[in-house]
């Protein structure tokens, strides 16, 4: 019978883990608060080579820290981003909030021609004010978030677009690079992203040291 | 101010998507039902060179679908699995159980000295039996399922086997591809696998056709 000879300690776990990706990963380009957030980030993934493609706004990492220790709302695209937050890491208690399965999201998304995941973003409304937006599912809800900037709705603190996938997610990802209507953000250039990747950055944003 | 130009069209999108994939992928080691099944993983982690890594027992895919359409439970290792696995697909409406927040599970873990993750196992009792259980987070939780079968834990109809990461996911899949206890099972070799991942091939083993 097979003995199983494994780590059993999780702390144990992470240490080993961030010691390798250090190990194996470009952070050179990183400061070292955005070199703790991508070591983050590529755990999710299990890709060094993930973190080519990391983009931080130069004024993200202050900009979603001071909002998430104010108690900001955090607003997701996706339950697996929401799920995927660690609820002990948010001292100020921050509100998660996915409204892709409140009642009117179906209908809302007839109404404007688009997918759920977008039409969720609609039922946002004043919470987007100062909150952290995490996009890791799905590149409708990112353009349509950038389409609900450009027609003047409240400004989110942070934006997190890392939506994964072959249709439209670089696509979206470039869209908010290009024009983020002055909200500092981070995304995963090309078709990387994912509700892991997006929960592990809100993760290490809320809870400096790793 | 920008229009953004997009696919808006859920369906069209899904369609879209796939048939980049099967351009991109090579899925010639796979039966039908096996690249339908890699279609969707590769899908979930927005990587063709992914599906290099995917591996299913011969007899995996008949074994979850008949599990799956006679209503076996799924039994997940971390939330975000439970959260991925499309409830409409589960037409024989299939409970899908994750025990990681159970109120025994912290005092399980510190008897064990084991993970939460892993402790969250030994609440699954006698569920376990014809059930198709679903590892895409936790090494640990993977590595105690191989003990439990090795102590004689009632048998599962198939085990998708996809923790993602850097210390114990290659190795807990592969101890599941040397001894599986008999059981049919799904792994991706190496670092990557993840919750995306794993409800995806899930979703796929659901509903047949893309």
């Amino acid at each position: 019978m097979p003995d199983y000879d494994y780590i059993r300690d999780g702390d144990a776990i992470y240490r080993q883990s961030f010691a390798i990706i250090r190990a194996e990963t470009d952070l050179s380009r990183f400061s070292a608060e955005e070199a703790e957030i991508a070591v983050r980030m590529v755990h999710a993934c299990g890709l060094p080579e993930a973190a080519r493609d990391f983009v931080f706004s130069p004024d993200f990492v202050e900009a979603a820290r001071t909002a998430l220790a104010g108690g900001a709302p955090i607003l997701c695209d996706a339950f697996m981003v929401a799920d995927g937050v660690t609820r002990a890491r948010l001292a100020a208690g921050n509100a998660v909030i996915c409204t892709l399965r409140d009642t009117e999201t179906p209908e809302i998304a007839r109404t404007i021609g688009n997918t759920r995941s977008a039409a969720a973003l609609d039922l946002w409304g004043a919470r987007m004010e100062g909150a952290v937006v995490a996009i890791g599912n799905a590149p409708t809800a990112l353009f349509h978030l950038l389409e609900l900037l450009r027609d003047g709705a409240p400004k989110p603190a942070a934006i997190l677009g890392m939506p994964v996938g072959f249709v439209g997610a670089a696509e979206s990802k470039e869209a908010l690079a290009a024009q983020s209507y002055g909200v500092p953000f981070a995304i995963v250039r090309g078709r990387l992203g994912g509700s892991a990747i997006t929960a592990a950055a809100i993760n290490a944003l809320a809870r400096p040291g790793l």
